[in-house]
This record gives C-alpha cells, structure tokens and sequence, in this order.
C-alpha cells in the first residue's frame, strides 16, 4: 500500500552497495587483509587537520544560536561570498554569491536542478559511461533520461550528442573526473558542446542548461588546468560536493553555482530555491556552510590518491589487462575478460576482488576499480589479479 | 523556461519570511529595541553546553574517516539504536532501530514520508490551523492536501475527520504541540482519531497512516504526559527534529520511527529509504547523527519559553486580547481586533508589531505570536500592543 516505485527503489540495494556489504562479510570471514575491496567510492583520506581544527573554533568561540541557526534558504550569505570569490580567483569566472545556492552534497545539488528546470516528459542527456543515481534522480523529477556516447579515451562523443538532442532537450549533464572512468574531459571537448548547444538552443528557441557535476575536481593527477564551464557556456550550472575533496561524504555539503551569464538567472535562481523548499531541504548543515570561508582551495592530500592510481596502473598493465590510464578522481575503468561483466564481477569475487560491473554505469563490459583504498590493499591484489586472469587464460584455451 | 511551479513557489517568500525581512529592516532603522519582532519560529535560548562540548570530543578524538564517513542511507545504526531504547524508555514504546530513519530534519522526514506513501491523486488530511508548508510538500508529493478542522481549543474536531476522509485517503497528518497554536492535543483525542481510522481502514480495506510531526514535543508547560502515537495506532510513524529541543534549527538532523506492530514494516521502511534516496537525501550529516546518543533526554532551557509565555498571557489579558493559553511549543494564537487578519497583521506593524497573519496557517481571523523571542522584546511590546488595541477601540466608536 506504499508507493510502488519508491518501495522498489528501497528493495533494490545498488549493486556497488550490495557488493560494499558482501565484501564486509567476507572480510569478518577470513581476514581483512585477505579481501580486496574496491567497490565503494568512500574517500580513505582523513579530513585536513584545519577542517577539524576549524569547527572546534566555531564551537568554541561563535555565539551558538547564530553558529546553529537557520540560515536563509539559500545558505549563509558570507559563506556564498566567499566561494564566489574563490572560484573567479581561480577559474578567472565571473561569479556571483548571489547566485550560489549552499545544498545537502552532490545528490542534492542535482535533485534540486532537475527539479528547478525540468518539466514533466523533457529530457537529461547524459554521457554514458554515468554515476547510476543520476537516472534515479531525472526520473524522479519525471524527466526522459538519455545517455549519449563516448569515444574510445572515455570522452563526450559530440557527434552522437547532436544525434540524440531534441526538441525536448532541457539539460545536458556532465561529470569530470568521472565516476567511473577517472576520464577528465578536455577544454575542447567541452567547447564543442558549447556551440552545439548555442546553435541548437536557436534552432529550438528556448534555453538548454549545461549542468558540471564535479565532485572531484580538485583530485586530478595533470597539470592541465580544469575548464571551468561557466567560462565556456552562458546557460550553465556548476553542482559541487565537499564530500572528496575535503573527505566529508557524510557531512552533507555542497553547492550550485550558476553563471552571471545565463538567460533569466534571476528566474533559475529562484526555481532552484523553490524546487529546495518543496523537496524538504530548508537550508544546508549550518556549522559546515560556516567552515567553508576557511577552508577553501585546501583539499586532503591528494597525492596518495595518485600514487595508489600509479602503483594499481602498473600491476594491471604487468599482468596485461586493458584500460585507460585515469587522470582524475579515484576510479579506474578495466576491461572485463569476458563480455559479461557481471559474470566477470562475480567471477573476480571468488579470488576476493570485489570490482563494481559497468552495466549500472550505463557501458557494458568493464569493471569500475575504486581505488581510495589503502595502499597495502592495492599491492597484495595483485596476485588475485594474476590468478583471475589466468583463469580467464585457462578458460580461452 | 524553468519548471514554473518551481518558479512560483521559489519567486513567492512565505509569509512568515517576508515580515521577518521587513522587522529586520526596521531594526536597521529605528534600533532593535524598538521593533517587537514576533514573526519567526528562531529558536532563541543557546544550545545546551553538552551539545557542543560532545561535538569537540568527536572532532578531537574520533576517527575523522570514520566521524565525516557516509552512514547507511538510513543512518548510524548506533545512533537509531540509542534513539529507540531512549524512546521506549520515555514513552513504554516498543521502537527499534532497525525501523528509524535518519533525516536531515523535520521539513525531510514529512517530504520522505509523503513520497514514500502517497500514490498520485491520495489525500493527505491534516488539522487546520497547520504549519503552511505542509500543503507545499504535499503538494509535490501529488498527494491532495485536505484541511479539517479544529474546536474552539484547537484539538482536532473528530466528526469533522470523519466527514472529509474518503477511500482515497493514505494519510492523516498532526502536528502536537502545534504550530501556530501551541495547543497540546490530549491523548483521548487521538484516541478517539485512532479508533475512527481503525474502521475506515476495515471499511476501504487499506492502509491510512497516522503521520505525528512533533518537532516541539520537548517543549510542553504542564506536566501531562505526552501521548506517544505508536502506543495508540499501529499504521503511525512519528517525524521528530531536535531543531528547537536542542536549538538546532540550522543543523538538520531529525529522524523519522516507525511502530513495529504497522503492517507490512519492511515494506513502508523500503518505500521511506527508496525515497530519501530519489529526493537526493544520502545520509543524514554525520557528525550530528553521532551527536545524539550522547545528547538523548538533553534540552535547552525550557523555562524560559515558559517564562516568556506567562509573561505574552498575562499582558494580552490585561488589555483584554483573546487568545487560548498555549501549553507547548513557542506561539500564541491571538484573535485579530479585525476580520481581515492581513489587514491587522499589517496595521499591527504601524506600531511595530511583527505578528503572522493566520491565512497562511489556513485558519481567518488570527495571527501568531512566535515568543521564542528575548523577554525583553515582549515586556517592552506592552505599550505597542496596549497602542494596537486603542487603535481598533477608537475606530470601532
């Protein structure tokens, strides 16, 4: 007698989780060292010292109905500021706190936007490989979800964008570094999609928002500069999380940054506010909207992340798996050894790997390899990553 | 070309909100003491010391992956535990953890709950005068949004339920102590609620939950026990926030506990889960959720809403107000000297009075009174009220 769809949502564990849960029995069973979990994308990185040093500040020294009360809808005003300030510095943009809306994390951000723009039967286009909730999300906001192609690197393919966008085409979604293939999309890329979009939105005569999704755009092992897209395109929307930068997944603090440049920015600053109150988010964790001023542009260290990628990229590559070399985030996307990647999932599970199959990213035939583990879980893997490709090879014989 | 419902409800400010702008306004420019700012449910008295004492041990001595960590979707199993057996203790319930949900406060728990129960065209019930977004959430949760009325006390009129419940009700809605009246609903009502719910479900043969959003259940001026919902109606779930019991309004963290005798359990705890996670709610914030077990039972300084309380009644009967004495939360529902509540609302601001027009608590003719505010402000609004009722005096002549 409950709602159907939410029910089945709520029965159906992700299969990341399920496999997350399965490793954690496993791991009681027969030894934590003995089980190599890369299934979860849970940052292992503590938190900055000043990130802990700066709430106890807070708490010690703020007047406590203030520090503790509500903020507007859209978040502390200082806090946007702040923020704003922090991302013209360093992405020379041209943002304002006034557009900056302070949210519950990533997950939010995104509901919020959906909400804010979608009307019922429109449609999200999104790059496929994706992170799955993200057609949770458009679904839920009663919008078309439809995945477009990438190339071989794991970047937009611009030409099968063009293919699928329609009239009905609200949001083109995003996500660099990508969960789940580490892939960071290159400026021209991007660029591209900018003037598909223009002509199109002239073609069709109404707007189509560019959403960012970039939760991990401070974890990134190049000196290329990140392109920053409200640079690059007028209708457009920056969703960021915290959660992997600053290690705080469960804290729960994000923000949507719209562009100064986008059409009735006025109107899309308050569909998201309004789109925030009727989904029950009555404002963002007030202690962390707080924290923010401080701790902006400090990230956790980021280098243990690179140097797990490196020494993971090496065992693979030695043991002759196929991939494309991540240059951000904290995934690798590997090539199944058979076409059935939950087959091959289930078969990586009996020599104790626990590799996510790629079916639920919307890609068939890989496997996603979170690699914010432990460094000592990366090396004693590779004997299991020896043994299931020998069983592979013994198999093809 | 944003979703305009949306739009509308993001361009539209809550009542509520718009004159708590406007006294601000006015305190810029005549002095804080001389505006009697009564608009806004701001919880006024400091979080007790424990809370932020407990919230420098966890960041001094917790593992700080394991204390920013994501919890499951539904929470820190330790911290839904302890708020069972502190539940079961207060109230002789029979909770367990399993069946509580973390949520990122009140305004979450009813957005889940509805989405999680309502099918497209259902209607939610709910006592007028009610909290005004109330029929926002519901709204977006497609239900039908059905007011029934209260007595002269503001208890719920029980025949008036029996009237407006129809085959396509799922839930009835209550809000004890209650904003905007601070009317405490008396166990035999609720009673007597329950028995009516009772036969209307044998009657369509279904569910119809009993939803109490008790947020103010802490903050009651007399010494009757409180009537724990899951001790009287097995289909009931009850939201709670420690916004205003432990003066946290801006932190969001609140849970959602469901009876274990309600049908189906698992099914309706799913449903609630599926959609806190289609809404983009992943966890309640982490810290605050470890917060609790240490901070069970713990309030702020109740007496001095009390006090503030019998301080408003004692100068509104001097001036010959009408008005129900309020025995919980931190309003009073005052009789307007007008018809029009807008108008006195707007005539009551001449003399620097912020009082809510009652329109929007879907009830004519009242305005509330949020005292959650200095003693002082209310001992100086003496004069300010004392000049109000002159004025309605003189043009009544």
């Amino acid at each position: 007698m409950v709602n159907q769809e939410m029910l089945s949502y709520g029965k159906q564990a992700s299969v990341i989780r399920e496999l997350f849960e399965q490793a954690k029995r496993e791991k009681k069973l027969i030894g934590e060292e003995n089980v190599f979990d890369f299934s979860i994308g849970n940052p292992s990185i503590p938190t900055p010292e000043k990130v802990n040093q700066t709430l106890i500040d807070l708490l010690q020294k703020e007047d406590s109905v203030l520090l503790h009360g509500y903020t507007s809808s859209a978040g502390d005003l200082t806090s946007r500021e702040a923020i704003a300030t922090y991302l013209n510095q360093k992405y020379q943009a041209n943002l304002s706190g006034n557009h900056i809306y302070m949210t519950v994390g990533a997950a939010a951000s995104l509901t919020i936007c959906f909400h804010a723009l979608i009307e019922e039967g429109e449609e999200i286009l999104c790059f496929a490989p994706y992170f799955p909730e993200y057609s949770v999300f458009a679904h839920k906001a009663k919008a078309i979800f439809k995945p477009v192609k990438c190339d071989k690197d794991f970047f937009p393919d611009v030409q099968d964008l063009e293919a699928k966008i329609t009239e009905k085409t609200k949001i083109v979604l995003y996500n660099s570094p990508n969960n789940p293939t580490g892939a960071v999309y290159p400026k021209e890329r991007l660029e591209e999609i900018a003037a598909l979009l223009e002509k199109k939105q002239k073609e069709y005569h109404h707007e189509i928002y560019l959403i960012s999704d970039e939760p991990y755009r401070e974890l990134i092992y190049t000196s290329t500069p990140y392109p920053f897209i409200t640079n690059i395109y007028d209708n457009s929307l920056v969703c960021y999380s915290f959660s992997k930068s600053l290690s705080l997944p469960g804290e729960r603090i994000g923000y949507i940054a719209m562009s100064e440049k986008m059409k009735d920015v006025e109107d899309v600053f308050a569909a998201i506010c309004g789109a925030g109150r009727n989904l029950g988010f009555v404002c963002a964790p007030s202690l962390f909207q707080k924290l923010i001023p401080s701790v902006l542009g400090i990230t956790t260290d980021i280098s243990l992340y690179q140097e797990n990628r490196d020494l993971l990229c090496s065992i693979l590559s030695q043991l002759g798996y196929e991939y494309v070399k991540p240059d951000g985030a904290f995934y690798l996307f590997l090539k199944a050894l058979e076409e059935d990647s939950l087959s091959f999932s289930k078969i990586a599970t009996k020599f104790h790997l626990y590799l996510v199959p790629s079916d639920s990213f919307g890609c068939k035939g890989y496997v996603r390899v979170a690699y914010c583990t432990k460094k000592e879980t990366i090396q004693r893997s590779k004997d299991a990553f020896r043994q299931l490709k020998e069983y592979y090879d013994e198999v093809k014989k």
